[in-house]
Formats: structure tokens, C-alpha cells, sequence
């Protein structure tokens, strides 16, 4: 934390700025959370932190006074913000909130002038408290990428939390393997049955579903659980009522939350694959390969997808880089870090500046896929990893095998 | 949605706004999901509504071009808006996204002026991006308080989402309620036992999460089980080791969510409860059912509060009215609407407008409590309601007793 609180002040110093201002719908919120010891069951609240000082926690409730304490953290009090007398006044939640935050930057001994702005709440109450305190001497700079680079290199114990999701994606992909592997089926094209019943996506959700409750796991992003035609647009979350067929791909990309996200994709055959499902899933399984050995500390995320756009491309297949756009191929990103948010740094962009390149601390996917719309079929394989001190550790360390009786 | 599209068109009319912006990290944002026919698995996107006309769904990666055309409504595309090009050109996401909403307003027929602006985002990238749209003759007008108003009245689909997210809260009740019926003790003041093993906060939160699981509703805010002196502060979640004890009061809060939201509370006593406990009860229960024959269309949530204040300051309790700011007897407000946020219009407030009045089709809670934080108790006794044609309809109807053998 000492160090993240570091790194954010050298931010604010060369942004200008005296001070950040953290907005949160709950505690849980992406960028105030990082500064918590743990999860706190706190609503609407923010943070300042002066520039080389300590932070705040404000918050608006009494009601929420035993669980604010909690955080170990610094408060700002409803009574330290005179929440009673202004949310009388003030009906409307903009000029309340400017007047809030005002007062909370006051307090903190911050005067107008230039604060740093991250954390997310309502658009057009934000635009609307911002623009009032412009008035009143106060400019504004963005701020939600300085505290999404402060939460690149993971600190212990968010690096168990994601652990602990990541450990669940496994249990949850090896029982869908299960489920498939006992599934029986007449041969290619076939309906796969299990105990005599059809065995539908929802039915393979549902097994998804028990093995996060059991761990406490939630889905807030939901799952893709996409056969054949539906894994070949890789965001198709796939039709509950689908029934799953023997020779058709079927990927299933998972990414529960724990305190943190963890995120993992394997892409499985019941039967014999087609030739060029085969072979698509042989380029892939080459490329994690490629870019698990890639991936060292300063490697930049955009020359790891050029490498796998330059080995997709060899083989054949449309990349981003061939042809920008393209529905076709390989047709997303290579990874991207993972930890409060599903999405965080590393980036594998093109434009990236120390935010795309790899150190260690960083959480991160590797997850190259091959799609053929019309041909019905897609393979993503996507391996959550940890880049340590003695290098790089895969947390999904499972096969990468389209067979699901491989993970048995 | 015909009427509530055309309330949003009328209110941008008197707020002088061309079109309303409403902003979303995915399509489950609470201001976005009331113009969808039904869940769909998209990631940032936002929807333009031009005054008068029909609304425009955005979205950024053509990975979703499937779900999105799964929402039935008109589309900008990752092509129509020219993505790919633009998060080439512009690596940070402020400038990035004022050229994109720039470009849909622009496609949508609206020429600079004035917009509002709702839904939810990061703050630094909103703010940021609204400066820059601000300097090319875009004038922004907070618009959450619009969307969030015209989703007070529930569509039929709504209030179907609500009443299974509703019939999950009471199924957990119930066997919250079965778990303490069937614990033993030794008399006041001793713990309770289940099957030899004490009953703690834990064990109570995992048998709610099982039912939850198996109806498919998830706890993204969490759920409140606290006893004695933790439920004497309203907020305090329960710490999971605490046994639970005979006579002491154990408030239970649960606030699943479905599609929607549904949010109900009851207090519990496992054997005989103490005087001071039972008269809190007793007056808390009086309060509700008094509640419920006041709420009629028309109404007033503050003149609801007013009377609640009424009825617990004549038995000699401190009220927010009598001491703003109090931590004992009634702390909180009455009610508020429920849906797809958990807290939504109407509300409850003292400075409100249309918004504060009880209309057919509003869905909202009706809690009353009372707290004695020294006592070491509170009680506080929830009900989700509906104002349908038909009068007030309980979507919660469960017994309100502090007796949990009532509830089998």
C-alpha cells in the first residue's frame, strides 16, 4: 500500500495536482477498493488523498459509521461534512455533492485548484457537481487512469484473492469437462445426452453456477458458454436453450469474482474435431505456448500480438494487423491485466506507453483465438497469469486439450 | 416503454435538450437495461434517445455485433462510428470517447447544443470527455434524475423481475426462520445450537446464499444479518463468526437481485424476547400496517415519514425529525423505491417533487425501525410493495413476527 500510495503521489505531482478525489457508489467501487485493507460494506462514498498525504475515507451515513472505522482508514464523518443540514437544503444530488466534496477537499486542506478525478459514479450528476465547483476555482484533471496504473503490480493479498478466483474458474472448467466427458452422443453432429436427457447450455451454466456458489464465486459479468456457430463471435454469451453437439467446438470462458476477477477460457470437442477445428486449435495452443515463454519482464503487450497476429497470418488466417476489422481469424487482443476489474493494466494496444509493458506484479490473460463464422467454429484458450519475481506462473494451470476427458 | 419514452421526450422538452446521452460500462447499467426488451451481454455502450424520436443503441466492438442486434433496437456500429480508426488515433479514453459520442449524436441528427446526460462511468473520463465535447458547443444537463424518474412506474416486466427476485427473499426468509426455529439453547442470553455445532451469522448468510443460488439471484450489495447490537446500528452487515444467542433481537435484510432488485427485512427472536425488545417490535409492527393503509396513490413518502415520527416519538422515541442525527430510536428514512438500482424513486425525502409521491405502478419499501444501540437491540420490519389498480399489493407477505416458528 505505502508503495502504491507513492507512486500515486509522484502521479498527482506531475499531473499538477493537489490532491485526488476518488468517487464510489459502494466500497467495492474499482478505484476506491485498492485503497481498503478488505471489503467493506459501505454505499455512496470518496476518498481524498493529498498529494504525499494520507487519505480519507468519506462517507454520508451515520448508519454506516462502525463499518467506515473498519477500513482502518482516515475518516471523513457525516458530521465532519454537515451531510444533515445540506442534504435539507439541497434536494438535488449535483450542487449537493459539489458542496460535499468541497467541503471534504477543505478539511483535507486542499485548496481550489487543480484535484485528479477517478473512481465512477452517475454521469450527469458528476458532469453537473464538477462544473459547479469549476466556479468556484476548482479544475478538474482525469484521474481514473492514474489510480487504474497505481493497481497494475498487485499486492499480496489481492494476488491471493484473484488466486482464490482463478482457483474456482479451474474446479469450474474441470466439472464442465466432466459434465462433457460423460456426456454420450451418436457420432459427429449427434446431440450430446446426458442421463438421457439433452445436455443444453443452461444445463452446463447451471454445473458453472454450483461450483462458484460452493466457493462463494460471483458472476457479475455473467459467462460464455458458446457452441459452434455462437463461440465463433467471441463475445456470444450462447443461447441457454442450445444443445450441444458431438464434433462442434464449444468455448467456454469463465471469470467469476471473489473479492477480486480471475478470467479463463478453454475451448472443448466432444468426439472427433473436425480438420479445421484441429488445426485451429493446434495454432492456437502454439501461440499461449509462444507467449508464455514471451513473457518477461519489459516485454511490451503490443510486440507479443504482433507476434501472434504474425503467426495466425503465416498460417493463413486475417488478423487486426492484416485486416483491421476483420470477423474472421483472429479477431480481438491478446490479453489484458485482470484484478478489481475484469479489464485493467497490462494493455496489449498499439498505443501504450509503461501501462503496456509487462513487470513484475502484473496480473494478466494470454488468450489468442482463431473464429470461422461461416464455417461455424471458434477456439479461444486463455491462461490467467502472474508474472513473479522467479518468473511467470500460470494461475489456470489446466490442459489446453480440445478432448474434456484430458482434464479428468 | 411507448409512455416512458415519450415522459423522457416531454421531460428533455422542458429541460431544453435536443437528445438525452446515457452512458453505460455494460448493458446492465441501471439507467440503460429500462430501454432493453431483456438482459443482453454487452459491454461499454450507450444509447442516444434524439427528443421525440426513437433510441440508438451504441456499442464499441463488433465482437457484440450479435447481442446488440439481440436488443431489437437501432444501432450505432463499431463501423458507423468509426472505432477501429478512432482507438488508434486516440490512446486515452477521454478524447477518445468525445469523438465517439460526438460522431453518434452527430449520426442521430443532433447538432451541437444542449444534451443530457445520464447513466454511469469513470468520473475523470466523463468529466474529461464532456470538457472537450463542452468546448465544440456541447452544453450538458444532468440527466440521471430524467431516466431515473422515468423508470419510477414499473412496466409489466418489471414487476415480474421484482416479485421472483421478491419470492427468492421470502423462500430465504422462511429458512432463515426454519434454521432458528430448529436451534436449541439453555435459556436467555445462551447461544443456539444447530446439530451441536453453535449457529453463527455465517452459517445463517450460507443457507441464504443457497436458496439465492438455486433461484438464481445473486447479492451484489450484500445482505444485512445482524444481531443484538450489531443490528442496532442499520447498516452493520454482521460479522460472520458471531453466535447467535436467545432473546436477542437479529435483524435480517436481504436484497437479491434477479433482473431487479427486491428487498425485504424482518427481525427475529429466538425464545422469549426482553420487554424493551418486544414493545420496540410491537410499535415497529404497528407502524408498517399503518403504512400500508396510508399508501394510496397520491401520497406523499414524506408525509408517511412524517406520521411514523409521530407514532414513535409519542412512545418516546427519539425520531430524525425530533433530532436530526440521531443514533437511537428511529434513524433512517421510511422507504424508497425499488428496481433496477436498489434504491430508486419514489422517495421518501422531505425535499421532493413528483418524485416523492406515491403513483400507481411505483414499486417500493415500506421499513420502519426502531435502534438502541446502549440496549443492545434494534428491530426493523421491511416490506416491498406494490401500487397496483387494485390498491397495495405485498410482494414480500410473510408474517411479521419476532418468533421465527411463525414462518414455518
Amino acid at each position: 500500500m505505502r508503495a502504491r500510495l507513492e507512486a500515486l503521489s509522484a502521479g498527482l505531482e506531475e499531473m499538477g495536482c493537489e490532491a485526488l478525489l476518488v468517487l464510489a457508489p459502494s466500497a467495492e467501487d474499482t478505484d476506491l477498493a485498492p485503497f481498503l485493507p478488505g471489503p467493506a460494506h459501505i454505499g455512496e462514498c470518496f476518498l481524498v488523498l493529498p498529494r504525499g498525504g494520507e487519505p480519507r475515507l468519506g462517507f454520508l451515513t451515520l448508519m454506516e459509521r462502525e463499518e467506515a472505522a473498519g477500513t482502518g482508514l482516515a475518516l471523513l464523518t457525516p458530521d465532519d461534512l454537515d451531510i444533515s443540514k445540506l442534504s435539507s437544503e439541497m434536494p438535488e444530488a449535483g450542487p449537493f455533492l459539489a458542496r460535499v466534496w468541497g467541503k471534504a477537499l477543505e478539511l483535507c486542506g486542499i485548496a481550489p485548484g487543480r484535484v485528479a478525478l477517478a473512481g465512477h459514479g452517475p454521469a450527469g450528476v458528476i458532469q453537473g457537481a464538477c462544473s459547479l465547483l469549476a466556479s468556484h476555482g476548482w479544475t478538474w484533471v482525469p484521474g481514473n487512469s492514474l489510480v487504474f496504473a497505481s493497481r497494475k503490480r498487485k499486492e499480496a493479498p489481492e494476488l491471493a484473492g484473484i488466486r482464490e478466483a482463478a482457483g474456482g474458474a479451474c474446479e469450474a472448467m474441470r466439472a464442465v469437462a466432466a459434465l462433457l466427458a460423460s456426456a454420450s452422443h451418436d457420432g459427429p453432429g449427434s446431440e450430446l445426452y446426458l442421463k438421457g436427457e439433452p445436455l443444453t447450455v443452461a444445463r452446463v451454466r447451471s454445473e458453472v453456477a454450483r461450483v462458484f456458489f460452493q466457493r462463494g464465486l460471483e458472476q457479475p459479468r455473467g459467462s460464455i458458454l458458446a457452441p459452434a456457430e455462437e463461440g465463433a463471435v467471441p463475445h456470444n454469451s450462447g443461447t441457454p436453450g442450445r444443445v450441444l453437439r458431438a464434433g462442434e467446438s464449444f468455448v467456454v470462458d469463465l471469470y467469476p469474482r471473489g473479492r477480486l476477477f480471475a478470467d479463463c477460457t478453454r475451448t472443448f470437442c466432444v468426439g472427433e474435431p473436425p480438420e479445421a477445428l484441429a488445426r485451429g486449435h493446434a495454432l492456437v495452443r502454439a501461440a499461449v505456448e509462444e507467449v508464455h515463454r514471451r513473457s518477461v519482464p519489459g516485454t511490451r503487450g503490443w510486440d507479443l500480438q504482433e507476434a501472434v497476429c504474425g503467426m495466425f497470418g503465416e498460417a493463413g488466417f486475417p488478423t487486426p494487423i492484416s485486416e483491421p476489422g476483420t470477423t474472421r481469424g483472429y479477431v480481438h487482443n491478446l490479453g489484458h491485466g485482470v484484478g478489481f476489474d475484469l479489464h485493467e493494466f497490462p494493455t496489449f494496444k498499439k498505443a501504450s506507453g509503461g501501462e503496456g509493458v509487462l513487470r513484475a506484479g502484473d496480473v494478466f490473460t494470454i488468450e489468442p483465438g482463431l473464429y470461422e463464422p461461416e464455417q461455424g467454429w471458434g477456439v479461444r484458450l486463455e491462461d490467467l497469469v502472474h508474472l513473479g519475481p522467479d518468473g511467470l506462473e500460470s494461475l489456470t494451470p489446466l490442459p489446453y486439450d480440445l478432448d474434456p476427458r484430458a482434464y479428468l
